[in-house]
């Protein structure tokens, strides 16, 4: 059902524009009430990226259960599970690719997909590496660049019409970053010097605290980063 | 005009949620007519960022006229015209933080902002590197990598209420990108600079300590605030 409403609604898009269609053109297409499209899809951006829900779990179910060796390796193959959704069905990813550059209001929801998987992705470095010190710092910055990498690869195959394999393009961008990210570190001055805040989290349930103690001069920004490690907000 | 019309637009926004105010209620709040609205702001998402248009004119600006010789540093430097912003009214910055926290329609609005700051610098970093072989796909992963250090340094100083100096956790998190991107690296005269005003409340010489204790649940702007009422600083 799913599936049958996401191709009439993409065969209406293509035949007379995104803005143009409405949900009841697209029930009418698929045979079936419009009380049926809003149980699978909650608007008719919706209906453009069927699979970004499903994948994202399936992104985060991979995380879950990786190997803890090689934070940056897992977070370049937790974005791989995105190629192979597009890649699985390459003409209906290079048609929605040509719709959503078309929609204004398709690329904003697509920023917003993306967004999420580099949350995902993020989230997991955040894990691996800590919160303290420029560990959430880190995560961020690694996980914008996975999508950055992965995202370029992906669009060169879009563009290209879907030929050929895609995965040749993603690997070489994702290797980049990993080269860059897992080459040994020199140290800056400003990397050298942890924080010279602790936070530590007593109690429990409603009466949890945080405890903050942190040497004269410590600066705002890096005593708000060591409270944030330590309630693990993101 | 445009800023009477922002102003009441937030005061609006503020009083009784973003969802909840028309184009109608802002221009009698402004005392204007509702064709005045449209000439400033296409749309009432875009009377809550009324200054990124100037904004990523100036940085276009700025990356025309730009040094050739550091293309990554000249992106960070035009990143920092973002903060500059920013930091250039706290009051306003952290109430549309907290705004656009909580309107999951501007949460989206600005992940099309974030990506148009992306782009400019990307395109920057294109035309140094050339698009040849892995000159766009650098250029790619470089800018959102920028984008992500400095975003994580800009939440860190909105999340503690606008509280001190933004800069010095923005000029850290762009140094671990630029140490990362241009190994070997030089140290940035901006890290030896002491962080922003410190904080201090027990003990005495080398040994004084901020000691703070506050609920689990407090948002983080709110525990910044009370670090600062308890050391007696604005």
């Amino acid at each position: 059902m799913r599936e049958v409403l996401a191709q009439a609604a993409f065969q209406l898009f293509l035949e007379r524009g995104f803005e143009r269609t409405t949900v009841d053109d697209i029930v009418a297409r698929a045979g079936v009430g419009r009380r049926s499209f809003f149980r699978y899809f909650p608007s008719k951006e919706d209906v453009v990226f069927p699979d970004h829900d499903r994948c994202l779990a399936e992104m985060t179910e991979f995380l879950a259960a990786v190997d803890d060796g090689d934070p940056v390796g897992a977070v370049c193959d937790a974005a791989r599970i995105v190629l192979r959704m597009y890649a699985a069905d390459p003409e209906f990813s290079v048609q929605r690719y040509r719709l959503t550059r078309e929609v204004p209001g398709l690329r904003t929801y697509e920023l917003s997909v993306v967004r999420r998987y580099e949350q995902t992705l993020a989230g997991h470095l955040r894990g691996r590496f800590g919160a303290d010190g420029d560990g959430a710092l880190r995560a961020e910055v690694i996980a914008a660049s996975v999508v950055a990498a992965h995202n370029n690869g992906l669009r060169l195959w879009l563009r290209s019409g879907g030929a050929g394999d895609p995965e040749a393009a993603v690997d070489h961008a994702l290797d980049l970053v990993r080269e860059v990210w897992e080459r040994p570190a020199e140290p800056s001055p400003a990397l050298e010097k942890p924080g010279p805040a602790g936070v530590t989290t007593t109690g429990s349930g409603d009466n949890e605290v945080i405890v903050m103690v942190a040497a004269k001069g410590t600066p705002m920004w890096r005593v708000v980063q060591q409270i944030e490690a330590a309630v693990g907000e993101s």
